[in-house]
This record gives structure tokens, sequence and C-alpha cells, in this order.
């Protein structure tokens, strides 16, 4: 396994193996590995001839007021995961390599798709997404890569950029993967509390209690967002961002519930924010 | 000669000629060929072992009371100097098949670069720019790609483009063409009525003059610029919309009248809008 930290590197290689025919399956991270993370490279390890994870924490996605100091980071706990996932290459860049001075150009989705829910939530963070992914495929140069979908509107706008800008890259969203107790897998469950940590069952609580309801002929999105609600409601300490109901291509508010309903929800407890989503048809 | 409109065919071609091993040149160009666009072309030949040339009037450089309309149009010409420049394909899509319903990706260049002079006369013609150039290159997958230094911010915004986005494509400038009189190459020049094109040359006079007087030693922006000024303002028909002094990479105004001292000049001549551009030290 390869760590690569120079893009022209990175570049090169892949290139040379496009050219010698191999196929190259691609997951992006932002580290502090977990088992959502492992399963998108068991499915990349599958689908290509060299499966390559990029590590890198993009400070453009984050606010200002955002966790980027604090966000996790166990670069040998990841190199860890990775080999035993049979990671090829890690591309592992610095900040000032992915920006260098006087770096000045900025992919940006407009329209509905990353201005509501996170977008609304968090100016200039889908800005941030589009233009580090964009360069990491360029960099990488991948035919596939692998994203989760905890980070709904995130795969969304990534599909609508790649469609766009005419990116041969193929995209797999992949299925959220959670704890036993159901809490989505999240880098950032580690900055919880033990009492938070409780708390945060709410959400999944929240999901799986629309979902029923929903399963069940309840098709009236006020009364499944009510349902949800009353379930966060229940605990102190966590302060609702927005629980909704959209259409899963176009992340429209909907007043059908069909197979596209999905409910999302975005909550903070203390100084951690977490999201999470269910279709509301499917099981959760 | 093929003509190709469509985007995944023109990429799959690309892509498997890349895996072969080929070597892909490519012109990208609004059509309506001119002998600057054919020399572009005898440059991508002798660089590539398949020349691609693409030819889109692209809407969304063009600002609302623009010339999209009126831009002059002859595919049948354009093919007949393409295939005698030794073109292999001609990329030809529709501004459906670039911008499909739903389209809302684009690529921003910010800081001085894409704000300043066309920047500043044409809002949001470098975005239009910017996307089109980015989504050419990922459809047709160069290795190498030339312009015309005649739209030289725009060479400097597509440079910036290229290095920031990981785009693994050489950008090669290629010096102006111009008409026996001096005149520079436009596909726009086809819109002079017979006097105003007599008007137009006071844009190279006055681009000689002052160049003339830097070379003889003059050193003093402001006095080269009311030297050019001067020229140009004699014709009654000519209004002038910058001339300015500018450090050739950075485009912003320069004291030092050096190698790196670029001259531009934007002037409307009845309804036709002209740019021009040269080196101060070197001779036009």
């Amino acid at each position: 396994m390869d760590i690569i930290t120079d893009i022209a590197d990175m570049q090169s290689r892949s290139l040379a193996a496009r050219e010698s025919g191999k196929r190259i399956a691609f997951v992006p991270t932002m580290g502090f590995l977990h088992e959502g993370h492992a399963s998108l490279l068991r499915e990349g390890r599958k689908r290509g001839d060299i499966l390559v994870l990029s590590i890198f924490v993009n400070p453009t996605q984050f606010g200002p007021n955002e966790d980027l100091d604090r966000y996790p980071r166990d670069f040998a706990r990841d190199e860890a995961i990775a080999s035993a996932a049979g990671v090829d290459w890690i591309f592992y860049p610095t900040a000032d390599t992915v920006y260098p001075p006087g770096y000045s150009t900025y992919v940006d989705v407009e329209g509905g798709l990353a201005t509501v829910l996170e977008g609304a939530c968090r100016p200039g963070h889908f800005r941030g997404v589009a233009t580090v992914v964009a360069k990491l495929f360029l960099s990488v140069q991948p035919h596939v890569a692998f994203f989760g979908q905890k980070d709904f509107q995130q795969l969304a706008v990534i599909r609508r950029m790649t469609q766009d800008l005419n990116l041969p890259v193929e995209i797999v969203g992949m299925p959220i993967v959670r704890e036993a107790d159901g809490l989505a897998m999240s880098s950032r469950n580690v900055y919880l509390a033990p009492d938070e940590r409780r708390q945060a069952l709410a959400i999944i609580g929240a999901l799986r209690l629309a979902g029923q309801a929903a399963r069940e002929g309840e098709c009236s999105p006020r009364k499944l967002l009510l349902l949800a609600e009353g379930c966060l409601h229940r605990e102190p300490d966590l302060q609702i961002e927005y629980v909704t109901i959209r259409h899963q291509a176009t992340l429209q508010e909907t007043a059908t519930i069909d197979a596209d309903a999905v409910m999302l929800i975005a909550v903070r407890i203390g100084k951690t924010r977490l999201i999470d989503n269910a279709m509301l048809l499917a099981k959760a």
C-alpha cells in the first residue's frame, strides 16, 4: 500500500494505470475511518483493479465557526483499516497542496439542490464539497467512486456536479451503516459525551417511528413530521435544525409519501451536529 | 474526419484513444474559423496523434445584450478548413446537449484575474468561459489544448482554472495572427462596415506606437497610455472601453515597463466590440 501526497504523482500513476487498462475505484474521505467507510472500501475492492482511498479534511467545506480544527484525525488507525480493506493507494495531500497560494477556482452547484437543508445551515459548504470532489476526481482519475448515503444531500450534489461537468466517473451511493443501537456511523460521534450519545438515539427513533407509520399507511407529511419531532423533543439537550420530508432526487418538499420520499434530520446535541435520513417506505 | 455531436460518444472515443496510448491535441473554438484558428490547428496537428476541433457558440459566456444571436456561423466552411488542417474529429454539440434541462453547475475563477477588464465589461463572461472549457476538456480528454493570445485574459483565466482544478491538460498560448494591415484576426471582424474596418486599424496603430516608444526607453505607463489613447481618439466612431498596461500573469496594473508588461485594448466601433493586446517590449 502506497501513501501518495503529491497531486502530480497521484495523477501520473492513475493516468498510467488507466492507459494499461486498469479500472480505478475511489473512496474519498476526511479520514477517522469507521465501519461506514470500510463498507465503501469493500465495495470498491470488488469493483476496481486499483483501490484508492483519499484522506483529506477539506477546509473549504467548513464554515468559520465549525469544527475544522477539532475534526478528529488518526492516520495510523486509518492506515491499518485501509490496509485490511485492500487499499492500493492512499492519497493523503496537505491543504497547501490542494489549495496552493493564488488558488482561485471554485465549483458551484446552483438551484435548490445545494441551497436548501445543509446548504442553508452551512453556507458555502457544498461549494467546498463540489470543488474538492471535482479536484479529487481529477487527481485520482477514477472510473467509479463511492459515497455513503448518510450525507444524502452531498451525494445528490456530487451526482449533479459530476453529470453537469461531464466527469467520466460512475457515482455509487452506499447504504448507511449504523451502530448496533441504530446511531448512524459518523466520525463526529466521537465528540458525544455518554449522555449525549444516549440522547442521539432519538434520531433513529424518530426515523423509525415515522417510517413505520408511513408503511402502515399514514400519508400526511405533516403528521409524520409531528411524530418525528415528538420523538426528538423528548431529549432535553437535542436541538432540531431541521426535520423534513423531501423528494430524493430534487430535495424539494413533497406532499406525497411514495418510494421517493426521504425524511432528513439535522440536530445539535451540545456542541455536536449530527445528520441522518431514511427513505420513508423502506425499512430503516 | 468525423463529426461528433454527442458528449458520451466524444468522451468514450477519447478515453479509448488515451487507453491505446494516443496523444490528443485539442483546439476549442466558437467556429467561423479564420487564419488564427488555422494556426492553432497546425500546431495541434504537430503535437498530437489525434487532433480534435470543437465548434460551440457557448451561450453562457454571452451577456443578455451581447451578440449571441448574430454571432457568425458557417459550418460548411469550418468543415473545409478543418479538413484541410488535418482535423480527425470535430466535436460539434448543441447548446441543449452541453446544458441539458436541470443543468446547475458553474466554475468560477475568483480574485482579480477574472473580474478586471473583460470581466468588468462583461459580467459573468469568464464564469461561462471557465465552465465550458472545463466541460470541453472533460468531454474531449485532451493532453494538450491550444488558445490564441488575442484573448489574453481568457488564456490567463483558463490557465488558472486548469491548474486549480488539476485538469491534466497542457495549455499552449499561440501568437496573435493579423491581417496584412495589422488588424487582429477575429470572427467578429465580419461585422465591420468598410469605414469601421479602416478605423479599427487605430488599435494596432496604438499598440505599435506605444510599443515603439517603450522599446525606445519610455518607461512611464501614463505617457505610453496617452500615446495609445491619442491614436485611438483620432477615429470618430471608435469608443474606448479600456486601454491599460498590466502585468501579464496577474493582469494587475503595473508601474514598471518590463518584459512582463502587456498593453490591452478594448474598443467599440459602431455595434462591434474588438479587443487586442501586445507585449510592450516585443515587436508587435
